[in-house]
């Protein structure tokens, strides 16, 4: 299947299916908050991981507890469904 | 405080405050098991974390999901209350 | 020995031994690159050990093979000793 | 193409093109040394990663600033192409 970028309508339909996540500067965008440091970063290291494996890299930006995480997909100049695959499986991590 | 090593009275009454942990080949031992690999590796980096953060190192052994965890301390000879502290941090980050 | 907000000269004297460090935004700043994502990621890593280890905090943020770290100091409202030994230590991962 | 277990011959072949490998209890096996303990969990970070990528994880056994790797395939009973695989990712990374 190949890659396209999302239409407004399916964005929106994605983002209804998913806790937390909105568009922000035309990126599927959500913040994390943890306990402590340790536990953000353990929450870090998963992403990693499953984005790796999908080949797909999130923005990642964190400071102390909480992390931020901006997708999107650069070859199709926007958001794709890997964007939305992969901010479900980091919803899984939790 | 200096270090010592624990005694056998000690660590029993150290191990009963523990859920999971038993003495095995004169170690504090305790297996763990994650859904998955990435669930055990978000585990491990946090137990890294508080390790160094104590400046006190497990030995850490991982297959998939499963992560086993044994700690004495050199310095003694055997168990000392920085291996039971460690111990206690470990259960805390699950 | 008790924080401070450090002085310009103090930063610029800072900086001087540092290689790649400026000050953006009132911020010691570097951006960092490696060859993969997972390069990138066991940077990270030990970053957090490092960071964690001293109690303090960098604000990093990733994107596929780069990292951008920027420090400063919340309970000075800038600058302080505690950012340049970070700074040091980080780059001494490298 | 169908995952088998490597005879004798073809193990000594792929070992003989590996620094530092070699087969103890029918696994390759290799240990690694580092500088100290937050370099050690770099690595492990970063062969985390990329055995999830491949869906093939390593038995994994740290303490301090050592790292041991054991690779076996258990669907094969012994040492496939996968272990050989992972054991030349895995030395990429240093």
């Amino acid at each position: 299947m190949s890659l396209t970028k999302l239409t407004e309508v399916e964005i929106a339909a994605a983002i209804a299916q998913l806790a937390g996540w909105s568009v922000i500067n035309g990126k599927l965008h959500k913040k994390f908050q943890f306990k402590d440091f340790v536990a953000a970063f353990g929450f870090m290291g998963q992403v990693a991981i499953v984005a790796e494996k999908m080949d797909h890299h999130p923005e990642l930006f964190n400071v102390y507890n909480r992390v931020t995480i901006d997708l999107t997909t650069h070859d199709v100049g926007g958001i794709s469904r890997l964007d939305v695959e992969l901010a479900q499986k980091i919803d899984s991590l939790i």
